[in-house]
């Protein structure tokens, strides 16, 4: 089996998940000022986890790129790592209607962690076929993201009952350090 | 009419179906743990039905790869399983928020049951075209598992009106039946 | 602009619309066989759509086999028909709930002939850049279905008003008519 | 990464905000004729809305045909448009529910406002790898109607909160102006 319908079902489902989110933002019955300011937290949770979806669809479509053959344990790793982002829109509707409490933030990050961990999985899956010259091992190389993003995650899900912002803050840092391209796979790709 | 279109179409409908799915977890208005804890049945039944979906997806997938032509009937009879499969979040979603009591449970059944008939008939319309010494055929083979399917779905949409559990419990087990990769299938593929 | 990208942007929007009228299958409150058996004429009311929707994406494909190239007018002639057939969830829910009653009934006959109408403009726009002589022209002949729906359609909408059911009978005559393989373009397909 | 996965997922995306869009048309209880006749300023919000989306799908499609290869600042260029536009069925939704009331009306121009831009800055990006001699550039040229029309979704914002009727005309202006093919990129690529 090749990639390219792997490939297409994950850009299908994660279009559709960024686009269910949106579903969040309730069309309120007034018209006055304060019937859209009062949507904004719905709104910036929207605004965080379409980017953290955008992320993953940009990390993903680079990993798949390299990737031409693929057996049932790929796809299954990669099946599950859609699994936990499909829970994002309930996520994030929970935390941005709720105004950012401790519960809400707790299960933001639990997902987050989840898909983290799904997406550390069939990396790994992919790694154990392409060996560890291929130019994807290459360009992970000690992963220092991937392996500090779940241990952010971690510390986030626990300050959640704490102190919510500190979570908000950590959820806001690990989508920045993402947003800034992966230069490594870029750098192996013109190289070969 | 080659069956690339076909396989983008169908992959954008399960893809959907995955998705919608997720919109049954209603969420809640509290954000207390209660809250949370009280959405566990229909979480439970959308991780049932989403490798469910997985699997036909998979299964599906395997099978067009060997189909280059399709004609009217393969066309309808894929139409047919995808309305089928497009009950499934209906289905799931009934029940879950009924904590897996008889009626639902029966029902749930009896879509999977019709979508089991919906892809064996569309198997059986590509073997008519592959013929028999085809390499689909030879993989299909006996179709332990396709036999065994509907039977079990029987006995649980039975036992679902005395004991849900035990319905419950058939419906995991035909799912982890196929979770099993179709060796026959990539072996098959190998070979050739 | 090639086809390939218009096709794949239909069956998106054509995948959508058959997938979200099943969203009008309200799950019930209740678990007894009243809750389920009241859902009945929605059910209908989804099967029915569900074959014309198929009908379409069928012919549509079957039509855009033939183009190569698009310009302007078929891009916007093709939008002009998913926008008729956006609305037949709407058109189908509203039906299927209120138990295929006078003016709900016209109205799903409104946007079935609309529909129709505006397959024929895309049809008569394709068939402008490929002149007389082409594959298409002759398959598509004399056009015996694709004149006689608007008729049936019209009909329909005025016995609406007076016999419901007359309208549901030409509904489903129509899509009887239509399921039947359109043997012409196959036929021509296997001549070239 | 070349464009082709870029494409599929904004075709995706586009396919799905077209169509979620159409949920806002509420299917009534009752049926008789005031019971549709009042959804009728939502059917018309959906109308302008769905050829809006049309232009950009159109739009976008002419653009990244000449686009062979995008690098990380055109995939984010590219999501950041795809956001805005994310927001239009929300826009559109409360627009038609409150009759065209000054501050719908003004969010509408201020979401298509955004939305124009992230199309100029997505532009941009890729006018700096194809450079000044491109045929899209050539294509752009003085970019006529990319630059009215940020113009007239400002003054439209101003005057939905004096007089809204001035800012639906303009929206429907903008429109107009984009409905009529772009002869330029046409013209070129027969050129080339």
């Amino acid at each position: 089996m090749n990639s390219n319908r792997l490939e297409a079902f994950s850009d299908g489902v994660l279009a559709i998940i960024i686009t269910i989110m949106v579903l969040e933002l309730k069309i309120p019955h007034g018209t006055d000022i304060e019937d859209i300011t009062h949507l904004f937290p719905v709104f910036l949770s929207y605004v965080l986890s379409f980017i953290y979806i955008g992320i993953y669809w940009n990390n993903h479509h680079h990993m798949m790129h390299v990737v031409q053959k693929v057996n049932g344990s790929i796809l299954w790793a990669n099946l599950h790592l859609l699994f936990w982002l499909s829970l994002i829109p309930f996520a994030t509707g929970w935390m941005g209607e709720n105004n950012f409490v401790e519960l809400p933030m707790a299960l933001y990050g639990i997902v987050l962690l989840m898909a983290a961990i799904a997406y550390f999985i069939l990396q790994n899956r992919i790694l154990a076929i392409q060996g560890k010259d291929s130019s994807l091992s290459k360009a992970v190389g000690k992963d220092f993201k991937g392996k500090a993003s779940p241990i952010l995650y971690g510390i986030a899900i626990i300050s959640a009952f704490y102190k919510p912002w500190i979570a908000a803050a950590l959820y806001v840092l690990v989508a920045l350090m993402w947003l800034i391209p992966d230069k490594r796979i870029e750098k192996i790709y013109k190289e070969n």
